[in-house]
């Protein structure tokens, strides 16, 4: 590796890691055994970093360890390592609030940026679950707690604003992650920049469309404006289906590396829109087995869950956490009508925000750097271009005419009616 | 003193001052000629600190230092001595954007919490100037100035959000002097406080409507969780015409002790609702030589003025240096129109900010801890309870019926409308 690392730093391979982790007795008996007898496996399949599976006779362990560059770009684009260390800051300053929905945290390790952490097992990412055809009941209830939790608990809702300036004195050192959020998301996918790319040629129109259009940019550069400046609470900064680990009856949220304090639409707006663009997705992994339709209800269904569920926990967990120094519950004794409409109207800002960047999350993942599996796995290139082609429609609808969605069934109606006008002609 | 003070720290008075300052030769030097012979006097009449007037030979400088408490509350109110160091640290972040429009700080003595800066003569406090009935016919537009370099220098909109983060982080660990604005301002009126008060008995009735105002509360809490959590630009925190010092052609803002990132709108607000307080107040200031109609009508046009030149600056400001991450120019190359427009819609929200958080100011110095003396100096009772319940009306109607405000003019038209409406009753 031919990029300068800090002194100490190494990245782990098999046999390295076995040496490594033998040394440390506690972690080592969390796997069992004898480390000869270990199986290591490497399978990180995200964008950044390195992530081991060790398995042994006692269970085993995930380790996940930086690289000082994109893994996805390799090392023409370097990445400070700190991103570990943000991830793990993520568990110490927001875990407390998320038991049994993010995987436990065992041990960090500052020299080497990497994590060892409890092995999800039989858990698959939710994203390829959903391309697989199956369906995972409590998983969008479990992000949407997840969102909810962080929404309300790292904030002056429910915490003495002291402590929660701390905390994103913290995170806004997370300088790197939030660059590339900065730019991938709010500036890239409207510049004509090499490392943007789309299914070409069949998106080269759109793309230029999207990037000819100045209203369309306006209402993105004003969501990358509150990103920048609305400080709501801790954000998970990456909360797509990626990052969701799911088995039959446990769901764990993963990869907090962008974690910093931002508006909280910003995670829930991402998790819609890779619903969203999972639903859209669907006609293209039809099978002779399965045309996928009733998939694709479920997950356009689940949308629709996730909203109500976050939307209803986040206005329960302010209500009876609201403790802190904005909003202070003690204002408002005997006037649980006033309080409760004061939450009514901030929670359709936070809706608000949440198409924006639902919007923003569509745009990036099909005309930029970093893209989405759903549409990559599509092998018919003509079926993936048009089922793009409609997750644009409707992001461009939610970012340039908000006013024709009211109520997350709107936006679930205006997908539906998306894929189907697109069936009748077909 | 029995409150704990950092080792090194001792009050300053006049002879130990005077010691100081001697032993220190670059600052010896601004006086100028023996320290025998310079003249020393304790002008302090805030609330929180010591501020020494020391003239020589050469000329002068200006000493403040911060006490462990809160002057005006004393001992049984501490209050940490670092504000001094936030103070320096806003010269240090904000000061190069400022030149002209703040005093010279010379020298920050950490073991003091002192700062030694330029002695600004023949100024006067803004405040104590229209008291007085005179006229600063630039002093709004430099005040203005002074917001509007702030708002957009000190923002992601002209400078890589790292910086700016880094900063946000720096001044978020002013603790004390943000806890006092999310109490006094966001808070205590709205609760019966020991430390309230008010013109009572005359504004009794009017202090128990104010608590009991469900409404009002919620209207003041929505805009205190934007005070702590919509991080825009760095702030003075303090805003008011008691914070600025005027010459007849020369205007500095002083005491950004309260320095934090915040919503732009909490500082035009302040200084707009001082302005606004100072124009109700005139009618107790009439003697048989002036019944200050003229100095008000004056006053009331400054608030336009103000308003008016703090919107055009920040336009004019924002286009000329959007190389930030927030809406970077770079993305609106030939669409000019767009741009401005986008500009347009993000100043009306600091313009709707401007009038909540002038309204919350107005009801805070009238029902809270830390009053005006603009209010304070009118020794006729009742009329200072109908100037201050007039300035009550205006603020509920800024915060209850925000609609009714379009632009600066029809806030102006109100307050004079209020003034008349009671001219005519008497």
């Amino acid at each position: 590796m031919s990029l300068p690392t800090p002194e100490g730093y190494y990245p782990l391979d098999e046999p390295g890691l076995r040496v490594w982790l033998a040394q440390r007795p506690a972690l080592a008996a969390k796997v069992g055994g004898a480390p000869a007898d270990w199986h290591i496996t490497e399978v990180g399949d995200g964008n950044l970093n390195l992530v081991f599976l060790v398995r042994g006779a006692a269970g085993g362990v995930c380790v996940k360890q930086s690289l000082p560059y994109v893994r996805a770009a390799g090392e023409s684009w370097p990445m400070p390592l700190e991103r570990a260390f943000f991830e793990y800051q993520h568990q110490q300053v927001a875990g407390p609030h998320l038991a049994g929905l993010v995987p436990q945290i065992w041990h960090y390790d500052p020299l080497l940026y990497a994590s060892v952490m409890e092995l999800l097992s039989p858990h698959i990412i939710l994203r390829q679950g959903l391309l697989a055809g199956r369906r995972y009941p409590q998983a969008v209830t479990a992000v949407a707690e997840f969102a909810a939790r962080s929404a309300v608990l790292t904030s002056a809702l429910a915490q003495p604003f002291e402590a929660v300036f701390d905390q994103a004195a913290l995170f806004s050192r997370n300088h790197a992650l939030t660059r590339v959020t900065a730019e991938l998301v709010f500036a890239d996918p409207f510049e004509d920049l090499p490392r943007n790319r789309w299914t070409s040629p069949e998106l080269d129109e759109v793309a230029a469309s999207v990037r000819a259009d100045a209203a369309l940019r306006a209402a993105v550069a004003r969501l990358g404006h509150r990103f920048l400046t609305q400080q709501d609470a801790l954000l998970h900064g990456d909360l797509h289906t990626g990052s969701v680990m799911v088995s039959d009856n446990d769901t764990r949220v993963i990869d907090p590396e962008f974690a910093v304090y931002g508006p909280v639409g910003f995670d829930t707006g991402a998790f819609l829109a890779n619903l969203l663009m999972a639903y859209f997705s669907q006609p293209g992994h039809a099978t002779a087995a399965d045309d996928r339709r009733d998939h694709a209800d479920w997950i356009l269904q689940q949308a629709g869950v996730f909203w109500r569920h976050f939307a209803q926990r986040f206005d329960a967990l302010w209500q009876a956490h609201a403790d802190g120094d904005a909003w202070p519950r003690r204002l408002f004794v005997g006037e649980e009508g006033v309080f409760a409409r004061a939450r009514r109207e901030h929670l359709q800002q936070v809706f608000a925000d949440t198409l924006g960047f639902a919007g923003a999350e569509i745009i990036r993942r099909i005309l930029g750097f970093a893209h989405n599996l759903d549409f990559e796995a599509i092998a018919d290139r003509s079926q993936r271009a048009a089922a793009e082609t409609r997750a644009l429609t409707l992001a461009r609808a939610l970012l340039l005419q908000p006013q024709r969605f009211a109520d997350i069934d709107s936006v679930l109606d205006s997908a539906q009616a998306l894929v189907e006008a697109e069936a009748v002609a077909a």
